[in-house]
Order: structure tokens, then C-alpha cells, then sequence
């Protein structure tokens, strides 16, 4: 066993209180104080450095069947990790390693080996394994690239484009030479996405009267290529500018995810008949044999430049509640993080 | 020049009335009598034998642009006809043979012979030129085979499934190894499509109370492909037994053509995500340059019993719009024709 640092006797954990109704609140967060775990054969010891809270969350709140298990009432909520390694029982990994994984709301949490993945310090700020070069920049790449597939002069329009997924497919469509249009909550995102990510335009969906008027004017062409990472109102009016064989990736719907009812709104199918559109939807985990392709290619857009990204740095492990409900408030700028721990000299 | 049989000097037309608010009826429609017409050089003069009702005929009475030109107001409306050539000023074609084509609501069109296509009458009843060989039949080829891919195993969902694409798709469905479970209106209906089309399963959608669950017990296995020819209630029911890696052909919309109001309905992308479904729509037109492969192999099956079909007959030129608005109440079984004359012996 390698260890390293002094690891407290008890590590603090979120635990999921109850299942929200609506919009979740505090209420939906417990947080508890149990004793740091100690790893078994093959465990890694893992101190939380970052700690990635993702819309995805909300739906793992719910009892409801879905492409992965909710959460259990009373347990501990899960989370994409950047971590040091400070105890290991597992071959691949000794102390003082930074590694990502799955694991929970926790300070600290004891894994198997095999469920990390080491990362390099000094390639890049060890926080972007869980946004531009992580999870997110992964779903970014292969659900722009893959499902919706532009080609070069394509119209692409993004929802949630400031977010940590649509920040990338924008810029990968820039990159594949296309005209990109975003939707974003304020002036300083759609500003962002302009002026630094080389947006031909952006959309303040937050102060916009006519969200299709607005679209029509910023995509004269019409839209070839729809990426959704929110859905409702703004989705409605993007389906009202599809070209013929338009193709709408649908990532999120950020909107839809605190309704108490069934949300309705305007049947699009037909829509679908007159334009040939395909509406597909994406999980990222479809394309885990091909994650390595898509990491190695983010880390060397981002090292040289192509791809930029900003964080939201939600400081305090006590704070992840916060930072996960902000996200329904549009509150971050690229990808919310909860800063938790600091490495080890 | 080549004539046979004797041509009226006066031929009725239905010409467009008024543009529909709502469900269309008869006072959308004007019977007018016109001079029959000379054919042109190239020209061939077309006895109307039958006379195709479609639903998209909705949307061509609309004034809003779309993958076709709207019908004018004041004009004649345009179908699918299968007609006997009387007089002939085109190299192609003589008097006596029988073709297909887009040509008008009237008993006598001249057309350039190059918008026609021969049909051999020994091989198949004519007016299959319309449905089950014709672009009904090539809808449901290509929607199935094409956007759909059903794979051996595959449970196949098709609304509409006793129309004349819904019923083709479910025979396609059933040779290509798949469960077929259709959607009709009637008691009638759904027995012809499970005692002998071979459908697996068949649902009265106007008796049954709970669609959901009836499509459940159904579909033990969930829906792998979704045929969709109707929309509406029928399809929120299918969405929600959608398996993963789904595919959703949306060929027609019928049960929203008529709403005066923008048709709302459940929000249903987030079911997309989860399930990584793909909702696709389609225009048979856009595979033209394959209609002879669908043609040829449509008339095999339909010539060697594999694919068995129906057709519903109006009598009389005059009664077409009745044909027409039937369509809306589901009064066809298998594809609707008006027989407008009959050919020279």
C-alpha cells in the first residue's frame, strides 16, 4: 500500500434526502459525516479534487426507469471525480496520482482500480477531465460529428451553447466549416460565444421578444443542423427554420427536466415529413469504445489553441448543492465544477 | 395522330374552391365543365379511368409553402390517375395503352407524353398503378426498408396500418422476420389485418380506452420501429413503449391535418435521449431514382400472393371530393379510388 497526506477520519458526503418534486431544493440534500473509508484488496483511496455536477443529475433523482439506476433515497449521490490517489491496493495506481472516475459526492471516496482513469497534471489543468476534454467534450464531439454529421457551409445551431457540451459543439462546427448560431441566458455568454469562440451569432433567449424572428434573422440560410441541449420554447422555434434533411441531435432538454406535468407543446412531427429531418437522440456511454479517439483529439485542440473553454468554479464541498441548482438557472459559464480539495505538494 | 373511341367535347374538372379553415367539405370543391382539351405536340390526350385520393391532398389545398406548390384557388387540382390514352401526338405512346401519371382531377387531361409512364394491363389489375404498385407502394418500400431498417426479431408498430401504405409496410414488416402490430379504426379492419395479412397483433384505436396499455400488452417486447402514418394520440402511445436504438419513420400525420389551431401534444425529445432514438421523416419522391426497383419488386409479391391488398371504390367522377373527405374518417379500407370510366374494349 503507497499513502500519502494526512487522510481525515471522517469524510463528508452528500446523500440523496428525497426524491424533489419539481425543481429540487436543499431540502434534497443531506449532508452527512461518515468515517473515511478504508480500501480493500485492488482499492484505491481517492481525495476529491473537483467534483462535476451535470443536468444529467436531475434525472437520476427520479424513480423512474431509465438508461442508467436512479439513486436511492438515503444513499450517497454519484459524480464524475477529479481526484488524487492518497492510499492504493490496486497495481495500476500509487499516491499522489490524479485520476477520473465515476464516484460519489464525497471528500473522499474508496474504488476499485479499474474504474479510473489516470490523468496527466501537466497536460492540461487537471479540471478539464470533467468538462472540454472529459464527459462533456466527449458528448460535444461524438454527438455533433457522429449523430448530426455536418458538412462544410451547413447552418448549426446550438442550444445552451455557453453550457460545457454546447461551447464545444459550436467550436467543433466552426472548425468543420460551418455557420454557428447559439442560444445562451445572457449578454455576457452570447458576447463569449461571439467574440472569443467565433459564433457567427448569438441569441440571448433570456431578452429576445420573437425567438423565431430572431433565428430567421441569424440563419438567412435556414438550419441544417440542430444540436438541443435544452429543448421547449427555443426548440420550437429552431424546428420552424429546418431545411429539407436537416438533422437535430437531441443532448439535453434542460427546460423540460423540473416539469411537475408531462410538458406539452407543439406536435413537430409533420415538420419532420415536409423537411426529411432526423431527430436522433444521444447518450454519450453508446460511444465508450471510442472515447480515447475523442479525449486525445479535445486535449490537442485545446493545447493548440482551437477549442477554448471557461469554467465555473463553485469553491467548498459543502457548496455542490448550489452549484447543481444554478445549473437550471443558467448560472455557469462553460462547465460548472465544485472545487473541493487541493492536491498535495 | 392516333384516336380511338369517342371523345365528349366538354370534360368536368373538380377545380379548388376556397382554401379549407378546419376539416375541408364540399364547398371547397367546384365541378366546372371545360371544353375537352386538344393535345399538343408531344402531347396525349388521357381518359381518366381512376382517379387517386391521397391524404397529402390536405396540405395541397393549403396556402403555405411546402416540399410542393400549393393548388391555386380557381384551378383544377392535380392526382394520380391511371388513364387510357385516346389520342396521342407523342412517339411513346397510342391509342388504347393504359398509364399512370400526375394529372388532374378530370375526366380527360392532355399532358406531354413524357409525364407518363405505360403500364402493362395483363399484368395486374390497373388500378394497383395507384396503391399497392404504385406510390403508396413505394412509400411504404422505401419508408420501411430504408428509413426504418427493420431487422428479423424487430417489433414493427404501423398506424394507419389498414390505409394503403400502413398495410403494405405491416406485409413488408412481416416478411422481413419482424413482430407486426398495426393500428386501425375498425373492427373490420384489424381483422383483415391479423386473419389474413398476417399481422401479428391489431388495435381498434376507436374502442380501445387506454392505448398505452393496450399497445403494451402488445408488444411484450417494446417497439423497435415505429411506421407512422396517422400521429397524434396513437403516436404519444408509441413513444412510450420505444425500445433502445428506435426508429421512427414519420410518413404521414393524418389525424392533425385538419386542426385549425397549431396541434399540441407531449413534449417528446427527452424520450429520445433516453432511448437514443431516431425520428425520421419521409418523402417518397426523394427516392425516385429507385422507383423501378420498388415497382418490379411490389408487383412480384403482389403477383405471387405474398403481398395481398384492398382497395375501396367510389363510383363516379363527380363523387371524388366524398372519396376525398372519407379519407379524414377513416371509411377506406386499403387504398381509395374513384373509377371515373372505362376503358374501350
Amino acid at each position: 500500500m503507497t499513502e500519502s497526506s494526512t487522510v481525515p477520519e471522517t469524510t463528508r458526503q452528500y446523500h440523496l434526502a428525497k426524491r424533489p418534486t419539481g425543481e429540487p431544493d436543499m431540502d434534497c440534500f443531506d449532508l452527512v459525516e461518515v468515517p473515511t473509508p478504508d480500501p480493500d484488496a485492488n482499492e484505491v483511496l481517492v481525495k476529491t479534487l473537483y467534483l462535476s455536477v451535470d443536468p444529467y443529475m436531475r434525472g437520476r433523482m427520479r424513480d423512474a426507469e431509465s438508461y442508467a439506476e436512479p439513486w436511492d433515497v438515503g444513499e450517497p449521490m454519484r459524480a464524475g471525480v477529479v481526484g488524487e490517489v492518497v492510499e492504493s491496493n490496486h497495481a495500476g495506481f500509487e499516491a499522489g496520482d490524479v485520476v477520473v472516475g465515476n464516484l460519489l459526492w464525497s471528500e473522499y471516496t474508496a474504488v476499485d482500480g479499474g474504474e479510473l482513469t489516470s490523468i496527466d497534471p501537466d497536460a492540461a489543468p487537471v479540471s478539464t477531465a470533467l468538462g472540454v476534454v472529459g464527459m462533456p467534450g466527449r458528448t460535444a464531439y461524438f454527438g455533433l460529428l457522429d449523430v448530426a454529421q455536418p458538412k462544410p457551409g451547413d447552418t448549426v445551431v446550438v442550444s445552451g451553447a455557453a453550457g460545457a457540451v454546447g461551447s464545444v459543439v459550436g467550436q467543433l462546427a466552426r472548425e468543420a466549416g460551418c455557420r454557428v448560431v447559439g442560444f445562451a441566458g445572457s449578454d455576457t455568454k452570447t458576447e463569449w460565444l461571439t467574440e472569443e469562440l467565433g459564433f457567427d451569432a448569438a441569441i440571448n433567449y433570456k431578452t429576445t421578444e420573437d425567438l423565431g424572428e430572431a433565428l430567421d434573422d441569424a440563419t438567412p440560410d435556414g438550419v441544417d443542423v440542430y444540436f438541443d441541449n435544452v429543448g421547449g420554447e427555443i426548440t420550437d422555434a429552431v424546428f420552424g427554420q429546418l431545411n429539407v434533411d436537416a438533422r437535430v441531435a437531441v443532448c439535453g432538454q434542460i427546460s423540460q427536466y423540473n416539469a411537475t406535468e408531462l410538458p406539452t407543446g407543439p406536435r413537430k412531427l409533420g415538420t419532420l415529413i415536409e423537411k426529411r429531418a432526423r431527430v436522433e437522440g444521444l447518450l454519450v456511454g453508446d460511444f465508450a469504445p471510442r472515447f480515447e479517439e475523442a479525449t486525445e483529439r479535445l486535449a490537442g485542440w485545446v493545447a493548440d489553441g482551437t477549442i477554448q473553454y471557461r469554467e465555473t468554479v463553485t469553491e467548498g464541498f459543502e457548496n455542490a448543492p448550489d452549484a447543481f441548482l444554478g445549473l437550471f438557472e443558467g448560472e455557469n459559464i462553460g462547465k460548472q465544477l465544485v472545487k473541493v480539495g487541493e492536491r498535495s505538494a
